[in-house]
């Protein structure tokens, strides 16, 4: 993995992924009690950044491969990045969801193309399905952070990063990264060690799944207790990939762990002063710079919104809770 | 008014007025029939396009005027436009808003560094308020539309959607418009006359305030019957300006008119298909481009998304009634 790697995916995503606006509000940076600046994924096509990476990986397939299709494991955001980016090639993609996965992201991957397969969480193993299937089909799987070309599509959003902030003069900063199995956080950091390397990642989790906190802290791979039970479960994995993990060891600064409740009360600050719907999962960093301000140092602190597919009732539920009038 | 003046203006907002992004859904753009691209301006400074027309205006005044200070009547949008102007050049800002405009209007607005004058609706005129404060003070009026220099910077939104519809091949197109006095309208009419002359605006308001659109039938300028009462307060005026509506009458095509259940199920869409917080009187033009589909003849529609600023109450409302789960 090296900055070349993400320098050709940007090129393959020319045109197609969106260049996602730095946003910023006078209010927020109030609250943090510094510059704070707001790097917007959840605008990203499907909602994610996850698209990035999606993309970076099918078209970096050899045609002869690719027209055979792809597969993916996921009951949310990578899940709709593959189904869009395998239409756009004209190739099918079978996503394999939790039967029990919300109605609307099962909805949504099948309007985006995609042939879904349910299974029970209960009674069914996911990889020996996923594998029968690839196999009968000659499909190609797309992992969902721990592989090279995904990283380097979700380190498109770090060169955007470095040059948006460099027209509005930043070029030091902490740079604060949701972060689930790594893949948006390594990427990030690979491509602003290259352009930005006055400034340095640090990852932000939810309370109990803070695997990648852990793992940067002891230097070694941490796993979570429990694979679900986070409001934040777009970014819930077990543990950091074997990938991801010595690229975020070799960059990162410690990681930052913010509660439910900070994660829904960033959500509320988007909705009323950057009017953006963010996913809880998406909210950690920004609740990481609003509210773990005594465990930062740079004058300007930059983080990433990393998705906003979000349940209609957990959004009113957040801005029910902790809104403001 | 001319395209100079517009040009003039972008050089004045070139590194302060957003480069607000084009999105798109595949999922908006089966609901409307055709292609369907969003101009955000709810991400603009303040959460509204009128920060452009704002500054644009303040900008241009000469240091010696401008150093005495502005003054603004507005309960809304306008109000935190101006007040960020002033303070960007380091000048005073007297706001003149209604005491019953709701709390955190008033309060963003002083936050910005303005001073607010609050009047009683019922008991004071506004306009003899503000009179005797500009003249004791040498304050200068920044009118909310028809004064060229506020059209000119409504017209660099038009400078973008052209360049960025090229990006992405489109050069005809209908341009639906969130439209109150004129402001954004005429001047993104302006601006697509010189730079995008394959595409047409079409003003679109609220039902029962559609001043702008009964004047384009008639030919001359008509009346609202009330001066409030919509849900979207943001874009009502009593009637088209002097300067805005011969611009209109001579480029734009024939007036939406929408629901104020339409424009709410528009907020809903955008909440869930462009992760995007818009204000009813924001929603009108996406509305039209959605739930007009008859009216329309281009295969792309392009819509504003005027503004942002919603109270939580009245957003919560529109997700619970509209949303879809």
């Amino acid at each position: 993995m090296d900055i070349q790697r993400i320098e050709a995916a940007a090129d393959r995503l020319e045109g197609h992924a969106r260049v996602t606006p730095l946003l910023s509000s006078p209010f927020l940076d109030d609250i943090a009690g510094r510059r704070v600046l707001v790097k917007a994924e959840c605008l990203q096509h499907t909602g994610s950044f996850k698209y990035r990476g999606a993309r970076s990986a099918v078209s970096a397939l050899h045609e002869d491969q690719r027209k055979n299709g792809v597969i993916a494991y996921s009951s949310g955001n990578h899940a709709q990045g593959v189904a869009l980016a395998a239409k756009q090639f004209g190739v099918s993609a079978v996503i394999v969801m939790p039967a029990n996965a919300p109605r609307v992201k099962i909805d949504n991957t099948r309007a985006l193309g995609a042939e879904v397969v349910l299974y029970d969480r209960m009674t069914e193993d996911r990889d020996v399905i996923g594998t029968q299937i690839a196999t009968e089909r000659g499909l190609t799987l797309i992992k969902p952070f721990d592989e090279p070309d995904v990283i380097a599509g979700q380190g498109t959003c770090g060169l955007e990063i470095a040059a948006q902030a460099a027209e509005l003069g930043v070029t030091e900063a902490e740079v604060i990264v949701c972060c689930g199995g790594g893949g948006l956080t390594s990427g990030i950091a690979l491509a602003l060690e290259d352009r930005a390397p006055g400034m340095q990642v640090r990852p932000a989790e939810p309370e109990n799944f803070d695997d990648v906190a852990r793992s940067l802290s002891s230097g070694r791979i941490e796993h979570n207790q429990s694979p679900t039970g986070s409001l934040c479960d777009a970014i819930v994995t077990m543990q950091p990939g074997d990938i991801t993990f010595p690229i975020m060891k070799r960059l990162c600064g410690a990681g930052f762990v913010v509660t439910e409740e900070e994660a829904q009360r960033a959500m509320a600050q988007a909705f009323s002063r950057l009017k953006l719907v963010v996913e809880p999962g998406g909210a950690v960093a920004l609740a990481a710079a609003l509210y773990r301000s005594d465990e930062i140092n740079s004058d300007t602190v930059i983080c990433t919104i990393s998705g906003g597919n979000v349940d209609r009732a957990v959004f009113l539920s957040a801005l029910q809770q902790f809104g403001e009038d």
